[in-house]
């Protein structure tokens, strides 16, 4: 098993799955006429995050993983999106950038020492397999995950296939 | 990076923490008087699956993955949970069923070809490596980042961290 596939191939294809909900989400919106700022600036709960918000955690995430499993700083973006191209995007951006690390320093990462911001003043610091594992997979699903339920909740028919994405999978 | 440390070690910080949610989530209907059948019965979307589903799905994916990865059937287990302290005994019997299981079978699994079912009469087929990473884990979050929103759409007060659980981070 390797961290490249453990990560870069599991956020490529996530990335990708949520592009393409976006696009599911941005039809909904224009046959039920509603308002474009609608759905971008849709949230479950007050003090929770955006549609928007949600779509740009995913990215940065995935994008700090992979820059610092492969020993480099990571690229700030901007957190300017305001429509569903913009959000598409800043995805293919992401992806774009994920496919232009050296594969090799990604999978020597696994017993490395990563240190990341977490907040504040404060640094995590763990092996690169842990941070994969512990800290970045599951932070980078709550954001996707919650992505979708938010549309969900709005009425965007999607189903778990369109969040899972295109796999290998063998089917018989 | 072992099989091992990417999928049962991934499940119990998760499931524990899916746990303690629980908690927290019993606490907040008891202090608002809700009735205590509201909030395992709560939903994002008509045609989605309750609180409980959501607690009863993530279960038997880390369940299924754990047995397939060691090569042993998945056992059953009776969806007839109702309260918070059913889901949490559900939550407790995977946990133990997990730490159960043979660790050098799943350290072994990576490139073992892993048969599942998928829904009617089909099965899937993948790599054990790739099964965890993009059919397992992505699901296993779904089910329980869903269970998050759902309470957090229902006002129990939650943060991240709550969802994280307790993971092998140093701070500094």
């Amino acid at each position: 098993m390797s961290m490249t596939a453990a990560s870069i191939s599991v956020f490529e294809i996530n990335l990708n799955a949520l592009s393409a909900i976006l696009d599911k989400a941005e039809a909904y919106a224009q046959t039920k006429k509603i308002d474009p700022a609608v759905l971008p600036n849709a949230r479950l709960f007050p003090d929770m995050f955006t549609l928007t918000q949600q779509v740009q955690s995913a990215c940065d995430l995935a994008k700090n993983c992979g820059a610092r499993l492969a020993e480099i700083d990571p690229p700030r973006y901007e957190d300017a999106e305001n429509t569903f191209g913009e959000l598409k995007a800043r995805i293919a951006k992401v992806i774009a950038f994920l496919k232009s690390l050296d594969t090799k320093k990604i999978d020597a990462s696994a017993d490395r020492e990563i240190t990341f911001p977490i907040g504040g003043p404060n640094k995590g610091q763990m092996k690169g397999a842990d941070y994969l594992h512990h800290f970045l997979l599951p932070n980078f699903f709550f954001h996707v995950v919650t992505a979708y339920d938010i549309l969900r909740h709005n009425g965007v028919e999607l189903s778990k296939r369109d969040f899972i994405g295109i796999i290998p999978m063998k089917i018989s």
